[in-house]
């Protein structure tokens, strides 16, 4: 018997603005990151999607982004270590308030966009984070990508950590993501990317673009909610996971 | 011997903008408001805010404020209830997680500006907002306009409540400020201000621009931070206590 | 035969979030009320929107509103007229640039949301707006609700106005919109909507919700974008107006 | 006879905020680089500093930042070429209204900070701020750091340029000027900066932090206008020219 986390990042609707099927996605997942209002997310979307995910008893985690609405958090920006530790602190803390006034637990932070994938190879931006998130509560989970900057500077300081792998992505040699300005970054066949997780789980190992298989470790499943087939391929893993064994759980 | 808390708003500087002279005032405070990113402040203001009134041991409070940093949060907006809990547990949130990382602990909530005046007079802001702060942490002490609507929401959901009162504005016959669009609406004579002030908090009387003499609470009392003659105000109400036997303490 | 101009308010896109169906109803209006940035819209948004219009041949006009994203400009700020004149300077200005940089021309000014019915109904903030859109250009168009102080502040220093009428809200006996607090503020029978309008253009008069019937001048109607069947209800008043002989013309 | 042009960023104050010393600096200078309300300034800002520049017959130019007022246009975003002329076009249209409106006329555009050094070294990022200059307006000069990608995109699209030294920054062997990371980046002693400036205006010739002498073009010197002693250094600037035969005059 298997198990493994899924995870999609919720909340990203912003004022009149609706992003994404929060309420169908969260009926697929075990773990939703909130947009916590800088890349994306306001007060009034936090409050609503913190009460949703407690009724679908999903566990909640804090996806702080980059002070940048327009650019969603994609674009990147030369923060500081200090300015990350500032800006991931405000935000967890933010979210943390309103899981907190509805009797939930924050269970886990994982930075969005461009703040996520800095943090993958910047090792002090990740220290950065780590550490707020560490001052904050030695109880929550730091997501990042697997084998990552981020995840080592968790473990480092004493987090828990989840090792994040991505159905739909495919990977380069050295276990990085192929960068979304290639063509090949995506896996757009499901039934391929649904091969590709699964393995990741039973396995532990996964091939590049090139490919060269290698050891990962998967302990959370990075599913999109934003797509046109989110929602169907959402099913189809929760079917497909189901079919081989693997129980989807929370950490 | 008397006591009474002294209160300032402090942390409003915003990137590259500084305003107030927090580390000059802080010595003479027991009570900092620290603005929470809307109206003023910024996660790195925040940061070196929470530590400065640690260092200085003075009592920390979230000061949370309209969404309108053009404005200064001064600017009156139409925002329903649910807005006000939502953007006051948003704020209090992010000022909290500072708090809480550096070791101390966020002791009260006051509402800046014009969302002090809606919720002075507006029953259901009032309560919408001592809701959030409620449901946040119960030992949180609100503070609000003595005797007004935000008091009253605080006592009713259990909150600890503090009753301010400013020594260089006046009052009006029914207990409310006078309005700065009034040209009498502040004390400009610091002797007056300070006779004002002792009388509050020793006589528990205050007389309102026509002379009517009335009760008022003075649990604690606003000074401001940015004017000129700031600092110096501050000095002297210290001075001026000192000789009264009025302690200044955090509540 | 009749004419009249049929606007829309349009490009209220921001960054990663889509709002109506801008590329179709384009096909259909005769003018479009372009936001800019304040209440929504964002540089991009406003460039593609811009280029979108030109193609299309519409008329293009600034849709200014208050600093409020998150509220979509619909909540009230106190601001004053000098704020107000200077908030439309900016959008309108930016907006402007848009156009001349593609080579078309400004035509009219439309403020959205609060702003719109703050000008509706308070003399100084319309003529501040008024003073803002002359100073930039004599030959801008403004567009006010029909009769309202913002149509007179146009009028008075010099302007075209252009008075609207709206074919899916209810009027009151003095010519104001009822309230959308009220269940009885939108006309939601298509066949009744394209009644009433087409009554205002031909006939110059419209029934209040309690039965007075008045006269209005109808320079423009607006329709709205956003709604389900946006798009449905523009096809059907371009029917209508083609079967009763009115033109759909910028003015 | 020489003459330069002396520039300086002004108008950077936000809302409450005070920053730099407009009004004095106004009078020591030929042409304003005026905020746009993305890095720094705010509509009203602007409507005061534009009256301000023309009252003192200073030469006007929008100063167009990235949209980051916390890090005040510092910091770098990766921005796509599209990005940048749309964002340039909206900032640059925004000042022209104020422009505009109060009968005068937009001179130059200087892109602030973090843009202004990207566009100096990325070629396409610097055609697209060019176009954008371009299509607003041909007669709009593009002020840009001496010899840099910026100059070369606008004198290949046709608008004039201005080459742009500092009087109190150092330069490396390529012409570059030394990173602010480095000790050695600013000229702090005045008689220095003075002597570096006089010579690139009379022989242009400066050099480098190496000793290196190497040709430079200087049509605009920038002067800070936000340090202490800022206006000190603006009087000296002028007293030096007078005594060395150099007329300041915008170009």
């Amino acid at each position: 018997m298997y198990k493994v986390d899924l995870n999609c990042d919720i909340g990203e609707s912003f004022g009149q603005y609706t992003l994404g099927h929060d309420e169908e996605i969260m009926k697929h997942i075990s773990s939703a990151n909130i947009a916590c209002g800088f890349h994306a997310g306001d007060p009034s979307t936090m409050n609503k999607t913190v009460k949703l995910a407690l009724e679908n008893g999903v566990s909640i985690g804090a996806h702080p982004g980059l002070p940048d609405l327009q650019g969603f958090g994609r674009r990147v920006m030369a923060i500081s270590p200090r300015e990350a530790y500032e800006l991931v602190l405000y935000q967890v803390g933010a979210l943390n308030a309103f899981v907190t006034a509805k009797g939930g637990k924050l269970r886990h932070v994982k930075p969005h966009g461009a703040l996520y994938n800095m943090a993958a190879v910047d090792e002090k931006l990740a220290e950065a984070i780590a550490e707020a998130v560490y001052q904050l509560d030695h109880e929550i989970i730091l997501y990042g990508l697997a084998g990552s900057e981020l995840i080592k500077a968790g473990e480092k300081i004493g987090l828990h950590t989840a090792n994040e792998v991505f159905a739909d992505r495919t990977y380069q040699n050295d276990g990085t993501l192929t960068s979304r300005q290639n063509p090949n970054a995506l896996i757009t066949n499901v039934d391929a990317a649904i091969f590709q997780v699964v393995r990741m789980v039973k396995e532990k190992r996964v091939s590049s673009v090139e490919g060269i298989d290698f050891s990962i470790r998967a302990d959370t499943i990075c599913i999109h909610g934003d797509g046109p087939n989110a929602l169907d391929f959402a099913k189809k893993i929760n079917e497909a996971f189901a079919k081989e064994n693997i129980s989807i759980l929370a950490r």
